[in-house]
């Protein structure tokens, strides 16, 4: 075995064992937000997108993201979700769809990654219903804002930030 | 969150939370026919069609299909499918052929869409496989036949239908 | 090579080889429709539908179906889809949900089966939505309308069916 | 029809229709920068992470998400990718993993989504990778860079910005 | 630039650019061996397995992974298959089950990796439909048979081998 | 159902029903071996391989397929899987890169078939990265090395095979 921890610590990667992980209720919430020209808020705000209905279709595309997260990370675990919701509100002063996601789980590791790859899927739907418009579009500030349940205890982001 | 609920009324997708159900064993049954004319119905008896052997391809497809449920219908949710079955029969009377689904699970939420799908895809199956024989192939009655488990109880379809 | 035939005759499975045709332009129509109860109507007809708005929903599904089409049906080609729609309208008197699918490809194959697996996707996530409150919804008449491209010609589905 | 294009005003969506464009290359570059703390930055630099080789991974991701993006973009054409590449550079003063996609294809639309995909994910894998000691990881910047080809022509990021 | 160079050289992933070549015809076979107990080799057979058809659920399961080749080998392409079979003859000699994929593409780069993978998820089929009666089977042999198309030429195995 | 049973002996695909199966710990670890030419053997020590580091890339996408064996073995069920690693070793003697699976659930059916299918992946994808220089590289040799969990009880393979 010596040569195989020689062998990993080149080409190492390692999904986290949690075979001995109780099942409890696991909740995470993320955030995401897109900035658009303002003649492409005007757009999205009267629904006038040629593609679509944008927040509709980004919503769904979001909660169908976080159960095919353990396909896109590739150190992910497959786990059954209980519930997404992804919500988009359009922000006037700033100019950007703010986007959270709200995702939870009865299982033995957490959401996290299936709430920001929510998030992250539903702005990047957002980019592509606009991009015609607008090239210069810019998807930010993705980051995890709580996290309930599992041995590492909740967090809550610094709204500060 | 005023506004978050009034984008939810125009742009709204909603998964269940099944998060507090508990797990029970959960099983569903549904049907689809697939009708066609009777040279391609004589072939197909006769497990003479081109592309391979109908029946059983279909089975197949049927089975795979309900493990991919919840990656084709939007708000379904990820579930361990604990057993898959497909059946098909050929009715001589009407040229067509019955498919029969039978799904279970053990699992927060019930197996109703993984048999109707499992059943739809086998029929769509058939009809791939005999479409370069008969255009006119046409797949009806995809319903539910039986539903066991879950707060909702169980369901027997009306067998006078 | 004589035993790998007699293999074959029990256990076949077989593409169609297009490697030698030509990539022209190819496109298919589909059509399923959704029997639902006269409640059920009428909360569809509202947008009132506790999992969100159904008719927008499946529109959605639909077409995202008819990318996944050969991950579906096992011989089917994977190709690349130029344009695939998915529309859905109310059929009062019938109180049905009519589905009619329009894809298109400048392939060496048709879409046949992507139509058909679009509207059938789209008319599983309308059962989806409303199984909450009818469990004895109904799909049915799923057929092709048109198809034209390719070798085998145009085709129009006789409308007196 | 008149129906038809009522319910497409409020469920609408719709992909664009490429069926006469030509087959031209067409390349695009998309940028995502991910921010840390200092010690989890200290380590991806010291290659000193637990679950294995953050930058190296996290191309890895990102390639692959490029080739899957229309699986997760609803309106996406699946298009052949001919190359795809995710670089990953750490910026000290920053303190930050700087990500850079190239996409190209010989196809009849751009691969704009495929880029700012596949920067999304490895970004996203560079989260999931520090996460344990990091909840508050920030994903900022994501967007194109450069494209070309096409009809709409090519495309320059304000460098400025 | 200079700094991604030193990151590629310890995270490098990297596919071809494939985006100068020619589409055209290129065609591979490939081959594997499944080693199996008697008592299993008498069952399969006698088409007696438990779980169905071995060979006609291998074979199907074949062609279907050929069609899944980008999504599971991280730096081969997604082409369009225009062709895919695999064949599976009993050889009493060794009590195996031979396993031969052909795969063609009209595209600019080769389908190697499609055939290898169609034999090498053909052959984990059959060990999974028997290994409830035998824990030993062992596939082997694994390689190119031939190859056709493309700037590096054809390719044939040597048969001595 | 004489009729169906009837069908089914020439159309039989059946999953393993485990519904009344208990969740327990299950583990499986797999091997598979990749055989390659001397200048091959040599370049992947020297980690020069033109597509990327050999066997980290191979650890990846053998760890990313465990994940995906339902989807690919067709009798397969989806798990939860609660841990999944692969090793690569070189073997100078042999010129070979040795390839070990260690898969873990809490589930009501064991991962045998992950574990065989991460090294079969992972060996595929040296294959993949090595082919421009070497189209005689050979896999053989893919087995169970352990199992334990479930009814059927812990089984380790011979060693002296």
């Amino acid at each position: 075995m010596d040569k195989l921890s020689h062998i990993d610590s080149s080409g190492k990667a390692k999904m986290v064992d949690v075979s001995a992980k109780k099942d409890t209720l696991r909740t995470a919430s993320a955030y995401a937000e897109v900035f658009v020209s303002k003649p492409v808020f005007t757009r999205i705000k009267q629904n006038d997108i040629e593609k679509g209905d944008v927040l509709s279709i980004a919503k769904f595309a979001g909660i169908q993201a976080a159960k095919k997260t353990s396909g896109l990370i590739p150190l992910c675990h497959n786990i059954f979700i209980t519930n997404a919701d992804v919500d988009l509100k359009l922000n006037d002063s700033k100019q950007s769809v703010e986007i959270t996601s709200y995702v939870k789980t009865f299982a033995k590791t957490g959401v996290e990654m299936e709430a920001l790859t929510a998030v992250s899927i539903a702005a990047l739907t957002v980019y592509d219903m606009c991009k015609a418009l607008d090239k210069s579009i810019r998807i930010s500030d993705i980051r995890l804002l709580t996290k309930t349940g599992g041995k590492s205890g909740n967090f809550t982001a610094d709204s500060s930030i």
